[in-house]
């Protein structure tokens, strides 16, 4: 089971960026392309004030900052130079459906995507959307969030794919600042239940549920995934799987996983019939070209045991 | 709106240290000097027990311990060799003056300022004292602190420039181990109030005035900047900014900022007329030679920005 | 005083792993013995549910994953080609002896011995056991978990030598989250009435006590340092210090320590007549092959103190 997808972590909200220019990004997008990867994901186009792109919209309404680049146009010139596909990740307030003011939040993210869709629609790697409102639970209005955010942009894009990346309400949860894991997790039935019921409320409006991998610990994955297959089945959906490239046992948040969790997790993921692994993300993770050098090994390892050829 | 000036981190209290040696410091002198900054300040000549050179009174009487290096000899011999001015930070005991004990602080300060003065004073790169003095408020003693410790140090060494850099009490003040943001921040009103009272105390004492620039939001940053402006302008004093280099957004403490948001900072400083731009600092967080390699790419995009030849 | 000996941080619980292989773990067992280590002590063999070599027993009992590699034959193999002695750290549970429950610890830490001494007794590098229970102060059980364990590998090893590692209940032994130092610490006198008790119960079971050297205030270090020397001489045991190289007083948990606090407390060491200096450890802290760049200029600044050739 190898990863054929990864994130791209702009704008980040947790991770210290890498300032990475042009010449950066298209020496990852090469190493990306060198293991196989074939999909990359915009995890949001915005957050709170940060945009990836000169949105008009954004920076009017919602007083987001002019970026010094458009890493949209950037990201969709990579992927079309390297032949992958693009997923785009709607804008996130940060703020209204956080709330419970999903309906503000779907004024905006329907107007980003009108705006984007405008201005990269012909774009060749444009190639999905990817509704970046992430939980793990029943959230009140989360149904209704992926449903009308995913039947919108389908019909805006002549019904391109849509992927959302929830997580697990399980141990490793944690609260910053708090201890790394907590006593409680929600349990394998009780996700099945409330999952049945989100997904039952989004078919047709999700394509793709990618569900990270990480918040669970690693002996307690196979059952989730299982269930999460099941469920992905059930409903005409099809089921990838996040596997997480950083180490969330560590105090220090976040650093590249060791190379064994990460095996763990993709050997999970295929006993569970899943049908592809993406990761977030490999750019500060598992590159050879990444800041954190652990991230680099982590390359180095995962190209021996798949004999890919490495760098 | 260009960086000239630099903080040099020795001693830390909270960045960790790179264990450079003469020859890695000398290199990366040489980087500062190749994107023209001119300036070199010695964020304080010690903390607690930690000195950066072997002082006879704070070892006696505050049970310093001897440094393997006097890095102030280090550091002088490099701002000559580069064509910079040094600014001497004082000792901050950590201890005295943050428990309302000013004039036992005073007392050291001026015991070092002394022995300083009278080891380093005829160095020719010698060029004015950092009243490492940090607060945001109208902290109780903190003018008095500033005008003795300034008319003092002005009168020893025949009247050169002092220096405060303070930071302002917004969002980003935080705890550690708390939340990132806190709700409340003093306001431009307030601010304004207190820094007034506290400049008009401190007049012909301290010459700059080099508010830290990282505590509130972006787009609150030029107010600040503007109402800081005004005050120095009214007392007769000269304002920099002191441009952050770290990111105080992410969850590690600390690593370097994200190009944007550095950009932003600038822009907000040129538009308030601010009349110099340092940075704390450049060796950690915007060194072609920092162990962050981050850093590096942030040299890279300021140099690009700036039309800089780069490394 | 020269550090000869280093931890190997496998299975770590909080330092994020450098994903290296075997090529990286020759190369580091190289640097380690240009700088003249001839011991390498494995810290534990496994912790939770991680082990470094495919326990049977582990896997079956306690739930366990299979390791990717088998650490213990790879670091055997290259403590021989590098002339050093291994010791080999027991598996802690993590919850057994945690929670009072001593005698499971020790019915598990026997069967792993007898397992791994049948496996791996035989090997030419294979010099002697960690017991790998870190305590600070008269833990309930402590003494009985050391003597029980210590006589038993004793025992079934032909008397190979025993080592703990335990640590000073200093300022620094913090809460995670928390402030940097806590108020209260155990204090000289208790330190040693506490510990002359354990001692006495553990003659003849323990061999060597290498106290971590970060616990406490520097300039209280040597004290310490003298009481452990003394009290490990009344009961015919061995001091070594466990010099950590890794920064303490910093908010990123951890990152390598600034070298005048290594060398300050090289010196106690030597000052109190210790035996022997070991560090926690190479590999992440002060070794040029470390993933963190400050690591490497910690290794320049030994290497320079004490003349060593260097990288």
């Amino acid at each position: 089971m190898q990863i054929t997808g990864t994130f791209l972590d702009e704008i980040s909200h947790d991770i210290p960026h890498q300032n990475w220019g042009r010449a950066e990004w298209d020496r990852d997008f090469a190493s990306m392309k060198s293991i196989g990867i074939d999909t990359v994901i915009l995890i949001r186009c915005g957050h709170r004030r940060f945009i990836t792109y000169p949105s008009g919209y954004l920076m009017e309404r919602e007083g987001c900052y002019r970026p010094s680049t458009d890493l949209v146009d950037l990201f969709l010139d990579l992927a079309e130079k390297y032949g992958m596909k693009f997923y785009f990740g709607l804008y996130d307030s940060g703020k209204y459906w956080h709330n419970h003011e999903c309906e503000r939040e779907m004024e905006i993210s329907r107007a980003v995507a009108d705006e984007v869709w405008s201005r990269y629609g012909e774009r060749k790697a444009f190639g999905g959307w990817y509704l970046n409102f992430e939980v793990s639970r029943a959230f009140a209005g989360i149904t209704e969030l992926y449903a009308g955010m995913g039947q919108y942009v389908k019909q805006l894009s002549g019904n391109l794919p849509t992927m959302i990346s929830p997580y697990i309400d399980g141990i490793k949860l944690a609260v910053p600042g708090e201890e790394l894991y907590k006593e409680d997790s929600i349990g394998i039935a009780q996700h099945e239940k409330e999952w049945n019921e989100i997904l039952k409320g989004i078919q047709g409006a999700v394509d793709i549920v990618a569900f990270q991998d990480g918040h669970c610990d690693y002996h307690e994955l196979a059952d989730y995934l299982r269930v999460n297959k099941k469920l992905t089945d059930r409903y005409g959906m099809t089921s990838w799987t996040n596997c997480e490239s950083f180490d969330r046992d560590m105090p220090i948040h976040f650093l590249p996983i060791k190379w064994d969790k990460m095996l763990m997790k993709l050997e999970a993921a295929k006993a569970a019939g899943i049908e592809k692994a993406i990761t977030f993300e490999f750019s500060h993770f598992m590159s050879p070209n990444s800041c954190y050098r652990a991230a680099g090994h982590l390359f180095d390892r995962y190209c021996e045991h798949f004999n890919l050829a490495g760098r």
